[in-house]
């Protein structure tokens, strides 16, 4: 497996999760803010990383591409629902997002949290209306999905805490609680529900878990260490925020060295996780990419 | 069936929908706003209305209401996240519900937002965790609880229907459009959730349906009703604010007597849909009490 083809698949997996989500979302229709908005928030954006992860570990133990796609559809919606209730000036008050205006810079307020609403709800309307999958495999996707990204160690629950301890000195137990939940929740989420596309064996989800949870650490470790080094440009974002926000990150707790060693050591972690398995070297090198990245 | 014997049955389904809900949501900890903003925002207070329904429907048919009961506080929890999401102050802006400060008055905007977001998704959680239903009971009722609280003709069509037309002129295909999208969506939902428990035939949920739509629509003509002659403390919110805002209602598209006829008439279709059943004049009874009531 060279970078290349790794490139190759994610940009061919961007491109049919992209198709696949304009199936599944609303029609466009001008006359309406609020499913605009939705297709706003959702399309034509993102790597898409979640579908990815979900679609390679269903291929992986030999799982239907089609149902793992349409599980990835469905977390890519909360994926971008978040997005939508972070931007709310409430929240982290961003007016841009990709680039673009964010969905309330676009749409108004209103029209953006009940779009994020729509999706999050949706999310659940897709899984359970797949036309492959069992029924027994629709509700542990519904119960995993809502696992995940709820207030109990998933999505909710790793904002949450991210607020509470915002202009907080902190350490590296409550930010690995804060980087689980917040990002390794849907990493988490994308691997299992693989896993449940493929009717996966117990030992192949803990691998699938293992893998996603530390890959999810160490690319958290590696943002905090691109907002002290990274280039404005590239990262696009202001450099140095968080430090100048008063926030503990890795980089602040160890030092860019410090972080970075131990953003291998998760890397390795995931690696070995998934590596006794035919085919498990995309994901390997995935691993190895986000590890890698300049921005 | 007398008044007395259904308002009896209305406090017990609320006593143990409380209890319900005490087991369902996150255990008290004065350490975690996010789960005690999304307690506060549910427990002790409301009729239970939607979750009453889900029973008895559940009753009517023959169904287990151990399910029933389970289907009906994740419903509640929709309604529930619906009213704080409704009361930000990018919505509706209220800071007091039900006689207290509302969600965000009491915890803070970005809490309330987050504490409605995972009251949305703990719904799904509760339904696909249910220890009794069948896994192809808990995928029909997760599906008709994401249709019937999403955008399309759900709760959040109608909110969003409702926002569209704020402070605008409209007719009574629009008014039906917003209130079977606003409140009936809940409503049928519930009826719908308790054939699910029962297993229920297609005619059975034809006449559940049937109910609950023309139940709704009544309901909605009498609010409007209640805001032009109702009394200030009774009702909780200033009389004839519909007509100040410039708001259609049916109150002011055919006066007050002409609205009551119309609440009357969808109360006939919505108690003639199910009069044929064994066991249905608890329902018939509440459909007359919410047409007689005062407040």
């Amino acid at each position: 497996m060279t970078k290349q083809e790794l490139a190759y698949q994610m940009q061919k997996n961007a491109s049919e999760v992209e198709d696949a989500l304009q199936q599944l979302l609303p029609k466009e229709n001008a006359n309406n803010p609020l499913t605009q908005a939705m297709r706003y928030a959702t399309l034509d954006a993102g790597k898409r990383v979640r579908p990815f992860l979900v679609r390679q570990f269903a291929r992986l133990y030999g799982g239907d591409d089609r149902i793992a796609m349409r599980f990835g559809c469905a977390l890519e919606m909360i994926h971008c629902y978040s997005l939508v209730h972070d931007d709310l000036p409430c929240m982290d008050d961003d007016d841009y997002r990709r680039g673009k205006p964010s969905c309330h810079a676009a749409f108004g307020e209103a029209t953006a949290l009940l779009a994020g609403d729509a999706l999050l709800t949706l999310a659940f309307s897709v899984i359970s209306t797949d036309p492959i999958a069992t029924p027994a495999q629709k509700c542990s996707a519904v119960m995993l999905l809502a696992e995940c990204s709820g207030w109990n160690g998933g999505m909710i629950g790793g904002q949450m805490l991210d607020l509470l301890y915002e202009n907080k000195q902190t350490d590296e137990q409550i930010l690995n609680a804060i980087n689980d939940g917040k990002t390794g929740g849907l990493l988490r989420c994308a691997a299992l529900l693989g896993c449940i596309a493929a009717h996966a064996s117990e030992s192949e989800m803990r691998a699938a878990e293992g893998y996603a949870k530390n890959v999810g650490r160490a690319f958290q470790i590696i943002d905090d260490i691109l907002d002290v080094m990274g280039d404005r440009a590239t990262l696009g974002k202001p450099i140095g925020s968080d430090a100048e926000n008063n926030k503990t990150t890795f980089a602040t707790l160890y030092g860019a060295a410090g972080a970075l060693k131990l953003a291998k050591d998760y890397t390795d972690i995931a690696c070995s996780a998934i590596e006794g398995y035919d085919g498990s070297d995309l994901l390997i090198e995935y691993a190895m990419m986000l590890l890698n990245r300049k921005k």
